[in-house]
């Protein structure tokens, strides 16, 4: 392991989420110690299928019941000098993409896997509620697939990030438009989100869940039964698209980069990455990225 | 007004769901009094849209925020002598259909909404939560588009109708196969009704509400993310299918009729109509239709 990124779904694995025991980390760079890729920088996609069940063979591979999830699920994961993955879940990173970039693989294609649950998203109205690593990474996939995005946070840093992407930008608590939007991508991290999605989308629009929020979450659907929005649950995404993405430098990763650490000061790391204004924390493993920590 | 039926809407507008004040009832056949179906016996859609809004022109009129809705919202309804809708909402009923079949109209159509949101129906697992009125008529028409239907219920009485009918019947307590069905549609008009739709729905498949629930649901959300679940609310539908699936004998709503009343005894009906073994309840309101009231 070259670099691993910490995501909210690691911090919510530390208080419990998961039942996980063992070593988190899904978002990483390596260098293939065997195989095709022996020697080569390579990211991983993080379901572990068994290739062998209904859903495996019914293009569900992602959702096999028997699956392990690097660093989630059964399976130990990126925080640390090495991992472990089947060679048929490895991306070879292209040479012009930094490794600094190629570490937002994983949560750009959890992005890009939005393009791929609803159709046309050029013209749409968008607003993305969630101004985070996530929200800010849905909001330059939609746009890129020709969307009018608006996004909406809590953090002025972080909106400031946005801004500075050439968003426009509001503040959650005092949202304008409401029941406007063709598509409202929710990825707040939080247990109110999907209420707000509903004030925002239009009748017969479009609600994209990226928030796994741990809790029972109290909604009033009758709304979304009256205005007929469809709620989408997403996950993962194609790691082809998203290295595509970065090789053509369509997405800007580096504004979302807080700073490198090493291993030694994951609970700091874990700390600081738990903050609202913080975004992504990156852990510098390999002797080659060790320059990258700043003392 | 010659028929009126009795649906949960009316009971949860007594209990003060939407705010509503002046007279309840929306599903009917009456006799036309002027216009190009005058003599003549018509159902009609409930919405009444401004036709001049974003909404209107956008092909949404359902959902015009200035709609007014047959005794609902803004619009006395069909639990009175007479009642008043643009002709645009009419719809004749053909010779053949009896009116007492023709009274199911609306529901029905609420049931056809299904396929024009869920496509390739055929060949599809489906569960249907609830053994109501509702839940009775979206089994026949998911079956009707060649799903595989299990229908879950808690009232012993309705659930031999479904028997009946042909249906595979089960405990919604004691419900089997999680996590296999392709496609459920919730219509228990319980609070939990969403949270049992997401122990039945496999990955990736779909979730229609049909149920407005005027309260907070408590919503474990995670898994709908996890799964990436579709949950796509859906209201009213179209009334052409309704009318031709009748008029083919394509669908059996005789099996639903508890029982015929006047308009006087509307107290007792709505309380019969409240209780968990009731189906549909018809108030017999012309001299016409008067006979079919047993005393």
């Amino acid at each position: 392991v070259l670099l691993a990124g910490v995501c909210a779904t690691d911090l919510q694995l530390v208080a419990g989420y998961m039942e996980f025991s063992g070593v988190p980390g899904h978002e990483f760079v390596g260098v293939a110690e065997s195989g095709p890729f022996a020697g080569r920088r390579v990211v991983g996609e993080i379901n572990c299928p068994c290739g062998e069940c209904a859903h495996c063979r019914s293009g569900r591979a992602k959702h096999c019941p028997e699956r392990t999830v690097l660093g989630i699920l059964g399976r130990d994961g990126a925080f640390a000098e090495r991992l472990v993955l089947p060679q048929a879940n490895l991306h070879e990173v292209p040479d012009s993409i930094p490794t600094e970039e190629a570490v937002f693989a994983e949560p750009l294609a959890a992005a890009f896997r939005i393009p791929e649950q609803v159709s046309d998203l050029a013209g749409q109205e968008a607003v993305v509620l969630g101004d985070g690593r996530l929200g800010n990474l849905c909001a330059q996939v939609l746009r890129l697939h020709g969307a009018n995005v608006r996004v909406a946070g809590k953090h002025r840093a972080k909106l400031r990030v946005l801004d500075q992407l050439g968003f426009k930008t509001e503040a959650v608590a005092t949202l304008e438009h409401p029941h406007s939007a063709d598509l409202v991508v929710e990825c707040t991290g939080s247990p109110t989100g999907l209420n707000a999605a509903l004030t925002q989308v239009r009748p017969m629009g479009t609600i994209v869940l990226k928030t796994t929020v741990a809790v029972d979450q109290r909604v009033l659907l009758a709304s979304a039964v009256i205005d007929e929005v469809t709620i989408i649950g997403s996950r993962c995404g194609p790691f082809d698209k998203a290295l595509e993405a970065l090789r053509l430098g369509q997405i800007n990763v580096n504004a979302l980069i807080d700073g490198y650490y090493p291993l030694s000061e994951a609970l700091r790391v874990f700390k600081r990455a738990s903050e609202g204004q913080s975004l992504k924390q990156l852990f510098a493993i390999d002797q080659g990225t060790a320059h990258l920590i700043k003392q």
